[in-house]
């Protein structure tokens, strides 16, 4: 079999999934680079490429790189604004998709993207790496796996810390929104743990004392509603202290029929009605998610992330 | 001084805040014990309050009592649905009311006992005695000093065993609701937390999967926005398993523009940009609702819960 040729557009997002996913992986070539969003720069990128031995070409332009090159994979992750467009591009040339999230930001580029993923035979998957993380991984089986009866309340949470951020986060017509960025991860945690369809969402968000940074949302607060009266909040800030020992506080609580499993601080805690007390999982090892993609583009195996699920949580999303 | 007489009314509650409050306090007298709601046993109250040296009068109707002996005091603790026209009846005399929450379960019965309390010169406080927990104390103390900044944003979680429970949980006009009774807390925790005022609130409930316990719903999910874009989670459930630790899950993470504070297994764990990882704080000693209580009503102080909060709380609990 011939090796997968990927291009990769833009800069922004999570390419070291892609990094981290080819690497030793020898059935792949990056053959080209390109910025997706007008003022990106893609140097970094073709350097650290370029250094685990490929010769990928540059363009300034995506669209002329997707003609001139005609890869299998493209690698989506510019300007959030731009994801659905830029992927939109190459679904239409019949090219794979991987594309980081949120992967449109308004209703009108969601079900463009959509119609064009329905006519074509390409795979597409959105970054949602953190289920690969070892602690969500290891407790989603566990549910998966019936031990704590069926899902019926969630509470999921993302904090990061503020820092100081670029331009692109702070204009809504290229960030896209808090919801739809950082919180997108833990919609995706709900819809991915309980199984179930989402019915309605209501959802607050505040730029208040978000330091000068312009339309940044620094608070968002989603109450979802499945099918089935399933119920599940995620909570959202960008209020992680300074003295905080990670970056991020990714959690999330779910509350079974016959069990309740947590993760925190990149553990897995469950009670059930027949432990004694709190037990501590021991981690599944270290999924990638790039790696999954790959093997769904050869026909080998499933991602964890489908495109199903890319385009049910997106809107979820986006209605947020 | 005099000491201050007391009736008790009802069972079914936490009428230990009350034996607590008054042990060692030779100010006080127990002068009456009745029911509250129809088929109540008070003869447990009774014995208990005889075994601490009082001798109690016993009615059978509760308005009789209140007549004939014209308590300082009337503690209310009956079932859920007539803790309001029991309360009614006590400030109509002029009798100062600790009452158990909710104070209410309707909208009518709300306005009513307000309109009474404005009309009377009583004292009422409910029995959010929680807030007298040392994790809860020292957490709120902690944040009323400023050492988160301003909050921001806020999750609480109120999760319970559910075991098995008589008919006045399976009934709701008897009942009034999981998110007015085991909510209540939580939402008083929001306001008292974040000094804001209720601006909204969307709620779930779910009685699926109660375990043939009627009208109780065992999941529910709570989004309140208060001013200044304060947002803040309620979490409910009875689904704890059997295997946990204790009866009860209590929580709360309030995320400040400083730092981040949490209550949780019974610890206060505190994070902030000064601090160097999470710090958790020394508790302050247990403070006692029913002993602020009665120093309000003798003039000496003020309870930590007063009757601006009591019905504030109250009606965001009905509404949601």
């Amino acid at each position: 079999m011939s090796r997968i040729r990927i291009c990769i557009i833009g800069s922004t997002g999570h390419v070291n999934y892609v990094i981290d996913g080819i690497t030793g992986d020898s059935g792949v070539d990056v053959v080209g680079v390109a910025p997706g969003s007008e003022g990106e720069i893609v140097v970094q990128v073709y350097e650290r490429i370029r250094s685990m031995g490929y010769l990928p070409s540059v363009f300034s332009d995506y669209r002329e790189m997707l003609d001139a090159l005609k890869p299998d994979v493209a690698v989506v992750a510019c300007f959030f604004g731009d994801h659905a467009k830029v992927a939109y591009e190459a679904i239409k040339r019949g090219i794979h998709v991987f594309v980081e999230k949120p992967i449109a930001t308004t209703f009108e580029d969601l079900a463009m993207l959509k119609a064009a993923y329905d006519d074509a035979n390409v795979h597409l998957a959105a970054m949602f790496g953190i289920r690969y993380d070892p602690w969500f991984f290891t407790a989603w089986r566990a549910v998966r796996d019936g031990r704590i009866g069926k899902v019926r309340l969630m509470n999921a949470q993302k904090a990061y810390r503020l820092g100081v951020r670029g331009e692109n986060y702070r204009k809504r017509e290229l960030y896209g929104g808090t919801i739809p960025w950082v919180g997108s991860h833990a919609i995706d945690w709900l819809y991915w743990f309980s199984g179930e369809q989402f019915e309605s969402v209501y959802a607050s968000q505040s730029t208040q004392y978000n330091q000068d940074h312009g339309d940044l949302e620094v608070t968002g607060l989603c109450h979802f509603v499945f099918t089935n009266e399933v119920f599940g909040s995620v909570s959202v800030d960008y209020l992680r202290p300074k003295g905080a020992p990670r970056h991020d506080d990714d959690r999330i609580r779910v509350v079974g029929t016959e069990g309740v499993i947590e993760v925190r601080d990149q553990k897995v805690l469950m009670i059930t009605n027949d432990t004694n007390g709190e037990e501590e999982l021991p981690l599944l090892p270290k999924g990638q998610i790039f790696v999954d993609f790959l093997k769904q583009v050869r026909g080998e195996g499933v991602c964890l992330v489908s495109a199903d699920d890319s385009f049910i949580v997106r809107e979820a999303c986006v209605r947020a």
